[in-house]
């Protein structure tokens, strides 16, 4: 790993850095290893050097995707660890050498969201899918040695050996936590694991039905479990699920494609006496949500979305049904969690060996296998069940390991 | 008023009795006044005499409506209070002579709905709109004098001067309260403002949209100013009702009907800088429910539905909103209340002066003028908003006095 500050001058935070990183230059084509610029933070920003990072379906979906919001060239990855590199002017909250997670979810800390209890949809820097830098518009810290600028990726952009994000975008975290553990709470075990706590608030002795049990529903499982519940019905179309799933806490298991002639809400209505206290929809299916809201129980049932799905796509609801059921439609996005409240709080939880995150990690690799990782996901064998990772073997080594880890897969 | 019971038998509860009624004999034709005959409370029933019923627009349209759940004969009347006048076997919470209001929410105390503090929704007696006695199959107690049966409505009845209930269906209250204001929580005004306190929890200092002015929505206003929201706007297409809704808190008005070019949810999100924390739909219309949804506030707004669309009508949502913007969709049947915990509540609120309840009184008729009072809710002057009141001058008096009561008209 080269660095571009070569004068010797201490404000490194001025200039550019030269690193390695995996460019996806066209949809679905092999993202490409090579080096690029990394412009210094401007204010409000902090540099970062990627300890690890981890695979997402997100990232997937973009790199497939051929269509805007998609865009290229564009470094990829949004679920990491790194370390502060350099700090722009007016960063107060974190200095070199501090570790941090980043996160896709700005959480700037002044706006009426991030100061209130009940959101986490920061209202100074709404979410969506930019290729910029949240706070300066139309403006990129990456450009390749041509001088071509490449545009980043839901505000984190970690196949980067260095990156740039807005000090909304990061969460200081105790440096003791082993990396390629605690990337998994930059994005899909935090919204899974949020879901159940923090959106749901699932109760002690309650059931829970979770469609598709990818890493989000697993994720679902894990939170849910820490709630307490004592009833997690995992619904998927794959029976190999169920085995996966024990090892998060899924205690039952329907199989949506044998249910013969019955709808699953009908299953899961007679497993469960009348429907269940909690339905988390984790595929991104509108017509799974309808299903999973005919299932969860009269008077209190709360239905969570977490699945994405197609643009202009409509969850309809029958409206005597939403009138005189007493059942809650929300959705949950990362959780419903605030980054720098809840982070610390679910490292603590790992800490304590309450939250269990080793076992959503099944595969390691090397950085320069980023293009089998996606392939791996892409096979199909764990569907969405995976999380890459990659980092230093130590600090200030200059070449890489790399970790991909098919979460739930023994 | 005779009573059947002329054996001087003191067991008059075995007894049925003669007395009058307003039986609603075919759809959209006048109620006739006739005597009937009202057989006596089985176990866990309730004989009670009406002291002063209220007119509820659900009446009115079972009235109309021409298919089923409608059927005829039948005894309309939901919203009233009543004096226990016979009570059946292994009835336990009340004796002769106890006031009472009848409510059309089943409230056992025994199912695990009724036990928890998250459901008003009865499992041992879900909520319908069924001819008969709650816990007896195809059980009437009243008939016409040639034998036929009569069916009842909302498990209440009202419009004669004897009815049976279910003790689930009764509340004990204190018979202090003057019964032409307490009957009124017997229904609409608890809809209403339950939904607000209870359904939504409107908090201090809270913005709310209130689509339709009718008897429920400003009783939804009513409900938010006894929250402490400080803004109420309402929508409606009368533009007389901004009027009218001031003595309930109104502070804001929307006529919909002249937004120009402009959605009202588009109107409501200028106005509000992004959405109101609560918007309930009061009129029944989909369309205005996701115009509602579109107008709460991303992070936390909730939308509550309290209107009766046509059978069959979706509640349409698109996905990416409802995963996206951390908003709240959710119905209220009698406002989330459990009867038997709420009203006496309510009616201690009036009593020290903080609940409005005179406010929604503006005509008093006698009961043989009902046909009136149902044109008088017909002709649409007061378009939904009025309640009508009967009752006996004095206890024991032999003829009966009515109220008709123009809701929120001076």
């Amino acid at each position: 790993m080269e660095n571009g500050n070569s004068s010797g001058d201490n404000k490194s935070s001025r200039k550019p850095i030269r690193c390695k990183a995996a460019v996806s230059r066209k949809a679905g084509e092999p993202l490409v290893m090579e080096e690029i610029m990394v412009a210094p933070p401007q204010p409000y920003e902090v540099r970062i050097r990627i300890i690890c990072t981890a695979l997402c379906h997100s990232d997937v979906t973009f790199w497939k995707l051929q269509v805007p919001p998609a865009c290229f060239p564009r470094i990829l990855g949004h679920e990491a660890i790194g370390v502060v590199e350099s700090v722009g002017e007016n960063v107060k909250e974190v200095v070199e050498g501090d570790t941090v997670l980043p996160t896709f979810m700005p959480d700037c800390g002044d706006c009426v969201d991030c100061k209130s209890h009940k959101s986490n949809l920061c209202s100074k820097f709404p979410f969506k899918v930019s290729p910029w830098m949240p706070r300066y518009e139309n403006s990129s810290r990456f450009t390749d040695l041509n001088g071509q600028t490449l545009f980043h990726f839901l505000n984190v952009s970690s196949f980067s050996e260095y990156t740039v994000l807005d000090v909304a975008n990061i969460v200081k975290i105790d440096s003791s936590i082993p990396p390629s553990r605690a990337c998994l709470l930059s994005c899909g075990v935090s919204t899974g694991v949020g879901a159940a706590w923090e959106t749901a608030k699932v109760e002690q002795g309650s059931t829970v039905v979770i469609f598709g049990l990818g890493s989000i529903g697993l994720a679902v499982a894990e939170g849910a479990r820490l709630c307490g519940a004592s009833r997690i019905i995992g619904v998927d179309i794959n029976p190999a699920k169920f085995q996966v799933g024990q090892n998060f806490g899924i205690t039952e298991f329907v199989n949506s494609m044998t249910c013969e002639k019955k709808r699953v809400s009908e299953v899961i209505n007679e497993m469960t006496g009348g429907g269940a206290d909690y339905c988390f929809e984790c595929v991104g299916s509108s017509s799974l949500v309808q299903e999973a809201y005919a299932c969860c129980r009269q008077g209190w049932g709360k239905t969570i979305t977490l699945g994405v799905d197609k643009p202009g796509s409509q969850i309809c609801l029958d409206s005597f049904d939403v009138l005189h059921h007493g059942k809650i439609l929300l959705g949950s996005l990362f959780g419903g969690l605030k980054a720098k409240t809840h982070i610390p709080l679910l490292l603590k939880r790992y800490l304590s060996n309450e939250l269990e995150l080793d076992k959503f990690v099944t595969h390691e690799m090397k950085f320069e296998e980023i293009n089998d990782a996606f392939q791996l996901l892409l096979e199909g064998k764990c569907i969405r069940a995976w999380r890459g990772c990659l980092r230093d073997v130590k600090a200030g080594a200059t070449s890489m390991e790399k970790w991909l880890t098919v979460v739930g897969y023994p």
